[in-house]
C-alpha cells in the first residue's frame, strides 16, 4: 500500500554541520542513495535550500530540493531532499570555513532537537562540525556531544550523561575517556566514571537496542590486563571494584580483560558491548573492522543520536569525492532505533 | 628427485619451551600437519624424548620419535619428528609447572642458538616459556627475548638490540614500547628509542625479509595524534623529531599517524610495517586481524627467531585441544626467512 506505510515511518531530523566540510555533500548523496528504498528512513535537512541546491548542481548531482514544515518531509522524501530552510545563508567556501557560518551551525542542530522534543522527528542524525570554528564564535561547549547535553537540558529538562558508543555491524565499544593526551587517561579513570559508563551502556543497549541482557566486556588498562599486578595496578584498585559495583547493580559484566585478545571474531561473540578504557583501545578495532560503516551513537540521551564517525574533511569538500556510507549507516541505525521506541511507545 | 631435495632445506632448531605448557603438544601437532609437505621446512626439537613419545601416546597422536645429531634431522623428518636429546628428564606435569625443569627449559634455548651458531640450523623457533617458573629457579634476563640477545652476546660475540616484531600476512607491528604499565609509556618514549628501533626494522626488513625500500608508519601516542598538539604534545617532541632523524638516515618513514585509521585494508597498503608506540596500539589490531596467526619475529638478533604469538597456556596443557596453527605460522616463516639467508649467503 504505498502512500500508506512512509507516513509511519520515524523521520530522522538531520543537521547541516560546518557548511564548508563534506556534510551537505554527504546528505545529497546520502538521499540519492536511500530515497527510493521503503525500507530507508526518511530524513530532513536543517539547512539552506539554495545552498544545497548550487552544491547538487556544482557536483553534478541529480537531487531536487524542496523546502517543507517537518510534517510533510515523509511524503516529499522519495522525490526529493527535504529541507528544513534555515533564515541563514552560507559564508564559507568548501574546504575554507568560515565563523560568520557558527550560528546557523548551532541553529540547525537546536532545530533538530527541538523537533525530535516536539514529535515532529524521531531522531537526530548529526553531520561533522569543526569545533575550531565554532570556539572562535564564541560557543563555549566542549564539543558536539556536551552541546547536546545543554540541548537536553534545554528541551527536556533533564540533565544526562551522554556516553559515546561506536557501532557497526561487526562490533559496538565505548571509550571510558575520549579526547585526552594519553598521559592522562590513568588519572582520569575512576570506578564512578566506569561505573556510571557501564550503568547508561546497559540501559541503552536494552532500552534503545533492544538487548534483553546486554553483556558488557571491560578492557584492562595495562598490557595483559596487568597480568595480576605485574603491569599495573589500575585494575585491581578501579577496574575490579567497578565491574563488582556494577555486577551488584544487576550488570552483567566481564573483564578486565586483555585488550588485545578482545576483538577477534570468537571474542567478539561473547559480549554485546565492550567498554575500553580510552581512545585508542576503543578506536582501532572498530575502524579496523568497519572503517567506512561505523556510527557514532550518544547514549544516555533523552533521544536517539547518531552520527557518522568522521570529521568535516575539509581537504576534500566541495570535491565530489567525500563517501556517504558512514552517513547512511547513520540514518539506517537511527531509523533502526526509532522504530523500536515508535513500537514500545 | 626426492631425497636430493631435502637435505637443501634449512633446518629450523625448535626449543622445547617449558614442558607443562602446550609447547610440547604443539610441536608433535606441527610435525603431524607438515612433515609430509616438500615444502614445509623440516624442524628438529631440543627436547627429551621419552616425554615426547609419552605425550604423544597419551593425546593420541601418531608420532614417531626419533633420537638424531642435527645433520641427521632432514633426512628423518619426513618418517618421525627429530629429537635432538636432552640430558634431562621432566618433572612438571601438564598444566602443573616444576621449577626442577627450568635448567632443561634454558639448555634447549642455548642448545638451539649454538646449533645455527655452527651453521647446522638456519634458525631458532621457540615455544613459549614462563618466566615465572624460571625466575623461581634464579632465572636472571627478564623475558625470552632478552635471553636470546645474552646468547646472541655469548656466542657470536655481538651485542644487538632486539626487537619485536608481529607478523602475519595481513600486517606487521611493532611495539615500541612493550611489557610496561601503560602510565609509564610516555615517559619511555625517547627519540633515541623510536629512531633505534626504526633502524633495526628497516634493516631487518630488507635484509632478512627482501623488501627492498622498507616504508615505516609510525604511529602517535595520543588520539587523533595529538590533533597538532591539542591532545598531547609527544608527537611533535619526540616522535616527530625521531621520524626527521630516521628520514635523514635514509629510512622512509611516515606519521605519525592516528592510530585508529592506520589499520584498515587500505591504509595497510600503504606501508610495509608499522611502529606503534606501545603494547595495545601494536597487538589489538593484528590480533583482531589475524588472532590464530601471527607470528613473533626477533629483529635485531644475528639470527633468525620466531616464535608462536601466545604463551604457555598451562590451563589447556595436557588435553590435546592446543592449536598449532601459530607455531606452524612460525615455523613456515622462519623457514621462509632461513631460505632467503641461504640464497643470500
Amino acid at each position: 500500500m504505498p502512500g500508506a506505510a512512509p507516513a509511519k515511518r520515524p523521520l530522522l531530523a538531520l543537521t547541516r554541520g560546518d557548511p564548508s566540510g563534506i556534510g551537505p555533500e554527504l546528505a545529497l548523496k546520502a538521499w540519492l542513495a536511500t530515497h527510493l528504498d521503503p525500507d530507508a528512513p526518511p530524513f530532513a535537512i536543517a539547512a539552506e535550500p539554495g545552498h544545497l541546491a548550487a552544491l547538487a548542481k556544482k557536483l553534478g548531482l541529480d537531487v531536487p530540493i524542496e523546502t517543507v514544515a517537518a510534517n510533510a518531509a515523509r511524503v516529499v522524501f522519495p522525490r526529493a531532499l527535504p529541507v528544513l530552510a534555515s533564515p541563514y545563508s552560507v559564508a564559507g567556501k568548501p574546504g575554507a570555513p568560515n565563523e560568520e557560518d557558527a550560528a546557523a551551525t548551532i541553529a540547525s542542530i537546536e532545530t533538530c532537537v527541538s523537533l525530535v522534543y516536539s514529535g515532529e522527528a524521531s531522531a537526530v542524525v548529526t553531520n561533522p562540525i569543526a569545533k575550531e570554528v565554532l570556539y572562535r564564535a564564541g560557543f563555549s561547549h566542549p564539543g558536539h556531544t556536551e552541546f547536546l547535553a545543554e540541548l537536553a537540558l534545554r528541551f527536556f529538562d533533564v540533565t544526562m550523561r551522554p556516553v559515546m558508543l561506536l557501532w557497526s555491524p561487526e562490533l559496538a565499544v565505548v571509550p571510558a575517556t575520549i579526547h585526552v593526551p594519553l598521559a592522562r587517561v590513568p588519572a582520569l579513570l575512576t570506578r564512578s566514571l566506569l561505573v556510571e559508563t557501564g550503568l547508561v551502556v546497559a540501559n541503552d543497549l536494552k532500552q534503545r537496542f533492544g538487548v534483553e541482557t546486554p553483556r558488557l566486556a571491560f578492557t584492562g588498562l595495562n598490557p595483559h590486563a596487568g597480568e595480576g599486578g605485574a603491569m599495573g595496578g589500575e585494575e585491581s584498585e578501579i577496574i575490579i571494584p567497578a565491574l563488582a559495583e556494577l555486577a551488584r547493580s544487576g550488570v552483567a559484566v566481564s573483564g578486565p580483560h586483555p585488550a588485545d585478545t578482545l576483538f577477534h571474531a570468537a571474542a567478539r561473540r561473547s559480549y554485546d558491548a565492550v567498554i575500553a578504557m580510552y581512545h585508542d583501545q576503543a578506536l582501532i578495532p572498530i575502524k579496523t573492522l568497519a572503517f567506512e560503516s561505523a556510527v557514532n551513537v550518544t547514549l544516555g540521551l533523552p533521544f536517539i543520536r547518531t552520527s557518522p564517525d568522521h570529521g568535516t574533511a575539509f581537504d576534500i569538500a566541495g570535491k565530489g569525492v567525500a563517501d556517504a556510507r558512514s552517513l547512511i549507516a547513520a540514518l539506517q541505525l537511527a531509523g533502526r532505533l526509532a522504530s523500536r521506541s515508535c513500537q514500545a511507545a
